[in-house]
């Protein structure tokens, strides 16, 4: 058995598992990351953090640490500019890490983490191409191709978060119209959701009862399990622009699979059905069949440690 | 100098060129494809030409023969029901070849075969990763990651032309709405002209002198390059959609460059203006100033038999 280090950096958090070449974490241990405003005694707290635990679990030795990272970029190992951070400019977690331990970084950002993590440890073991998308605050999207993470020239290809769905759509916050997140993330959800009660003025269901300003996705969900009709609707929309959008992407690469994560995707049914009726709808007839639509099987709890470890088998 | 053959399969007409190492079509002959009820019989005679060409010319030998043709499929060396042909079901070009002459052989369809063949002779060459947009009939596309031809698992990866960009929006061949192909392809640009010379009954200017059966998306070009405001609109329409399209694109790749090729780009910048200005505006932030936006380099008289030719060294 060997072992590598996952690290999840959060604008709020960072959390920091050692990961079993079996896919198990063995022990977890996490920062406060807002608290940190120099990026070098930031990362020599993580390294303290690593030797602690390696020692606690009587590891001598690691294969490598993944790090997924707001902005983080596969080929220069920096943090670019990312705004939820307090460190300003480029962060070069690569060159920072080696201060303090010797071995391996490998750096990307939390959706192709998420992506790497499904084909080392989770659903996708053995395909050799895939798409992911993660349904968070925004949307991430991880593209497998020929069994390797796909970065492009710039190390940001696969942003399916922030393809144009509706020309002079929602106001997205990467300063463009339309985009795929401001409608199928929980955020987007939540948007719907408010823009269908100021629709329907008489409903007093269980959503007319939640302060908007508190409204989530996931009191969506809730409602819609509940059997709630506006909240079922809510997620019939959300299915049908993420359905669209799935379509897309398969006339891309044409995958074996599509998985789908995040916290809007804990509802079930509710958005997985108008998801799957939407998907058939509007795949173009050569790829019938051909796609499996899948729901991650890494667990949400540990699923961002294990795509960060798996970061480190990267090829 | 070595040498192969390409093949370009028409509804109409075949064209078989012997193509030199440097990307020179040295030799062309030509088949009348709709003449033919029978696929041995029509392969039998192509391999004769071949045999023909190779004696005209003095060539011994040949590296290859690649092959492309509506619904060529790249894994099966087969062409899979294509409407537009009279041999029905499957048509296995690599067996049938086999049995006429022992080189190997290389199918694909036409858009992923002008993708190789501006990537092995046009303005490609050393690229790693890019896109090609055809404008036709349809829309055909082509994508190359890391050198090599996305095939996907069904071998038809790349059909941008079927990405939909307008949900609801225009009828499309495919039994969908709303496909790119419907606005942006020649037809695409006929059926805006129609839409628009309806809207305008008043308008006088060139395009109102052509029957309306006989409208073409040439005559647009021409009547935009002439200065007439209606047909500059349409283009700038399209070159809107276009752009839309292709900023799309680049977030799931993130490619080098996007080649344009096919009849309208023939219109030059009433048509490459607002496609430029319209992918600028769409492109998401992360990508600025990373992709190219280029005319392919191929000759459109050739390009076809060279991108056959190419077929030849996929990888």
């Amino acid at each position: 058995m060997t072992y590598s280090i996952g690290i999840d950096i959060g604008g709020t958090n960072t959390d920091i598992g050692l990961v079993s070449s079996e896919g198990r974490c063995v022990a977890r241990k996490n920062l406060p990351t807002a608290k940190y405003y120099d990026a070098d005694l930031y990362v020599a707290d993580i390294c303290k953090k690593i030797r602690e635990m390696m020692a606690e679990q009587h590891v001598d030795a690691i294969d490598g640490i993944g790090i997924a990272a707001p902005m983080g970029n596969y080929y220069t190992g920096c943090i670019d500019n990312a705004t939820n951070l307090n460190f300003r400019g480029v962060t070069d977690l690569n060159a920072l890490v080696h201060k303090y331990m010797d071995v391996p970084v490998t750096v990307s950002n939390d959706a192709n983490a998420a992506a790497y993590g499904e084909l080392v440890y989770g659903g996708a073991k053995g395909m050799k191409s895939f798409i992911t998308f993660t349904l968070g605050t925004g949307v991430g999207s991880g593209i497998v191709i020929d069994g390797k993470l796909l970065h492009g020239k710039t190390g940001n290809a696969g942003e399916l978060g922030h393809v144009i769905m509706i020309p002079g759509g929602r106001l997205c916050g990467c300063g463009r119209k339309g985009c795929l997140e401001t409608y199928v993330s929980a955020t987007g959800i939540r948007r719907t959701a408010l823009e269908m009660l100021e629709q329907h003025p008489d409903y007093d269901g269980p959503l007319s009862k939640i302060p908007k300003e508190e409204l989530t996705s996931k009191d969506v969900g809730d409602a819609a399990n509940a059997g709630d009709p506006l909240a079922i609707k809510i997620f019939e929309l959300t299915g049908e622009g993420l359905g669209v959008a799935m379509a897309n992407a398969v006339a891309f690469s044409s995958p074996e699979a599509i998985f789908l994560m995040g916290g809007p995707v804990k509802a079930g049914e509710v958005l997985m059905r108008p998801v799957r009726e939407s998907f058939k709808k509007h795949l173009c007839f050569v790829y019938e069949n051909s796609v499996e639509i899948r729901v991650s099987e890494l667990s949400g709890n540990e699923a961002a440690i294990l795509g960060a470890a798996a970061l480190t088998k990267a090829k």
